[in-house]
């Protein structure tokens, strides 16, 4: 009557016969055919039953599992604790606040046992109800999956798992398997109350459904296996993709390769993202228009940008990188060149070696013009060194951060400045590089924006007669991209 | 009101402005939309209706179809067959036999005109209403996830795609554009016939759900999305461990390498044996119950073992190997030693070189007993040569195949036979290999099974004076897998 059920506790569940199983057990015919399939497999059995106190039988039912237990010669814990008390201060509705009480119980037990596992008494019939109120919502593939034989619940423990052995097992088998080991199930009114969804679905909807397809419970349940075997398979894609396309990952940070992620199909985005978002934020609450917003983004911002999603989370692109950030994440700046952050303004003597975070290292030096062609110095095309004519530099020299309404002059644009903040939106370089961007100033004039161009007033012409040449090198001399 | 309708024409549905769509026009709203839209984006629109001949309106519709599309400029076709006597002569239901009579139509005038594709008017109602079917019916991801804006249907044509544009175009809104753009489509009566299950699906069905989810047709459509995007994830993850996994496909035959399948999960085995069994047979019924039945086989069976499934396909283990094979498949003989199909015996002398199909070749040649030693012969390990007693090889030496009631003395088991099939069965040989596999026999009795061992009667001792040194050897020199 009960289908393979070494396999599903074995393989499914990954039981082991060593450490003990907490079992919830409400005294019902599902947890209690859960519990006794336990014990006779030779598994030791530890039976939970945690009193709601929502009805007026429950503290006999509670006393009747305990005797039940005691008979059989199980350890038993039964705990109660207010749940209208706990529904009103979380604002939660009395089921979830149920449901919440119950696997804290459960899983402080199971820690305090040192148990292997939690299992629940979860149906085929269950796992029906379930797919159909995901189908309801509109969930994709991971809610219509349905439950999984083991899981981890991690808002309840990261590791212990939950079991869920009887998934196969339809209730009316376990009604029928209570009957056959002389356990007497109580059951639950509360069940047959239509002002839960749940019990709507399995009292009104699930009929109506079988006037269309008669074998519609054990149609969805194959539903169910058929789309966990897919899941599957997509999680398996889903692991090759990450280590493809994740460029690094730390604390509350996870940096894809855009140019890689283009390569893969759209669902693939979904996926990544989920995972990248859930590992800096598990409590985050990711619906699909979060990640429909997320692909958006993707697809469509072709420069920088920020969007900001659930739980504290952004995504920050730059260049071809995608930012996935958390609150906590220290974001990576040894690509630019940055002025530390307790030096706002350096003045700079000549010649001078200034050295900045992340190996970047400034330089000034006096030339002479024939040290190289005046056409040569002109037409450079290495945006980290400049020639300039030293005349004009006046004032006295400094490195320093951009201030507010800082304009710049743009080499070949005499007459005409330009915001800088307008500069770098331009040039697209990324908000957060802007703050801390080292500039070139002559008394407080913007001189040269290194790694773009200097400003026109202060090129070099033939008319130059002294030059300074400045460098900025990284240790990869790469340009910021 | 209609969502980025240009996208979809293009980027979904992939149509080009240069060569003609024949729209399927009904006379209904949405196809009357349909064909609208594409008008007036400025493709080649053929109209074709298909008169179904069903409804005492039918003519005047078909004329007022054809009146439309005149005073639009467009061309249209009108055709109508005999639904009724064809559903008849097939035994098919009106619903199916319409069908397959409108879509051979419109593919065959697809064809006739050079057309790039067939369109229809399917919306995001129909949508709903396939993939609620789906799930009563307990679909698997490829129902669930509904039907495509881009589709080839081979059972019509193999080349010219099935578009459907107005998969995110609810009914409704095709109703007020018809009205906005003053066309006036006619509604059809049988749509409201709850004899049709889509019907009752739609009138009733639907309706119930969305008292549980007031937005249960956004959300089924949204699940038809989701699915869509991890079916693509999935189909490109078959796509590599087809390649991965299948060692040859040729005509009616697929062959898998069994011991790269193991490392696949579950879920991919089901879809790389229906890409197989599609391959070999596209009118093959592939249910879920044959696909477990598939991999229950590759699970349980660790041995040989034919498995018959749909379409006269059949599944055969051997070694590890995996044949998905088809009625027309010619099976690859070449990897073992055969006696041709024309010579059942062959007699032989001494010495003799016989060529075998496949490359393989057998020689026999006398030894004198020094020529190596005793116990190099005794103890050889090259099961495709032996050393046997010449005196003890009477009455006429022949290659032959087997013949019912074999039997043979196993080496070191004197006085005790054993059958030859059982013994085949024992070496895992391959049933289709057993037919016409050469043996060595002395006056009827089998001295040599080549690839396996002597029979003990024949072997070398310490008494034999003259040996015969018999050898097959395959162009590769490998045992028999």
């Amino acid at each position: 009557m009960l289908p393979s059920m070494d396999s599903i506790l074995h393989d499914q569940c990954r039981l082991e016969f060593t450490r003990p199983i907490v079992v919830a057990v409400s005294g019902g015919p599902d947890s209690l055919c859960l519990m006794d399939i336990l014990r006779q497999a030779g598994y030791p059995v530890i039976v939970a039953h945690f009193n709601h106190k929502l009805r007026e039988n429950s503290d006999i039912e509670a006393n009747t599992v305990e005797q039940m237990a005691a008979r059989l010669g199980l350890p038993s814990i039964i705990e109660s604790a207010d749940v209208r008390a706990f529904a009103d201060e979380k604002k939660l509705s009395i089921e979830d606040a149920a449901r919440t009480l119950r696997y804290r119980f459960l899983f402080t037990q199971a820690r305090e046992h040192k148990a292997q596992a939690v299992a629940v008494g979860h149906t085929a019939d269950d796992q029906v109800e379930t797919v159909l109120m995901h189908f309801l919502r509109g969930a994709g593939l991971n809610g219509l999956k349905g439950m999984t034989y083991r899981t981890v619940l991690s808002v309840f423990d990261v590791d212990i798992p939950l079991v869920r052995p009887l998934l196969d097992v339809w209730r009316e088998e376990t009604v029928v398997y209570c009957a056959g080991q002389g356990l007497r199930p109580h059951y639950d009114p509360s069940n047959d109350s239509l002002n839960f969804l749940r019990n709507r679905i399995r009292h009104l909807l699930i009929p109506t459904l079988e006037t269309y397809n008669q074998k519609f419970r054990e149609a969805a349940w194959r539903t169910a296996q058929s789309l966990t075997a897919d899941h599957e398979i997509l999680t398996q894609s889903v692991d090759v993709a990450w280590t493809r396309s994740v460029v690094s990952e730390s604390d509350g940070l996870v940096i894809f390769d855009s140019s890689i992620l283009t390569g893969f199909p759209l669902g693939l985005h979904r996926y990544l993202f989920r995972r990248a978002i859930e590992r800096i934020n598990p409590a985050a609450d990711i619906t699909y228009a979060v990640l429909d917003r997320v692909t958006s983004f993707l697809q469509n911002g072709k420069k920088g940008g920020a969007l900001p999603l659930n739980g504290g989370i952004r995504l920050l692109r730059e260049a071809n990188q995608i930012f996935v950030v958390g609150e906590a994440a220290v974001l990576p700046f040894e690509r630019w060149p940055q002025l530390p952050t307790d030096a706002d303004v350096i003045p700079l003597t000549i010649p001078c070696q200034v050295e900045l975070p992340g190996g970047w290292k400034f330089t000034c030096e006096s030339w002479n013009i024939p040290a190289l062609a005046l056409e040569q110095m002109q037409n450079n095309e290495d945006q980290f060194q400049v020639w300039l004519d030293a005349d004009k530099l006046e004032g006295g020299l400094s490195l320093r951060i951009r201030s507010d309404g800082d304009r710049f002059e743009p080499l070949g644009m005499e007459g005409h400045t330009q915001k800088l903040s307008d500069f770098f939106t331009n040039e697209k370089l990324p908000q957060r590089a802007r703050e801390r961007w080292p500039l070139l100033c002559a008394g407080g004039a913007i001189a040269w924006i290194p790694g773009y161009q200097p400003a026109h007033p202060f090129r070099l012409t033939k008319a130059s007669r002294r030059i300074l040449y400045f460098t900025l090198t990284s240790p990869a001399k790469k340009k910021a991209e």
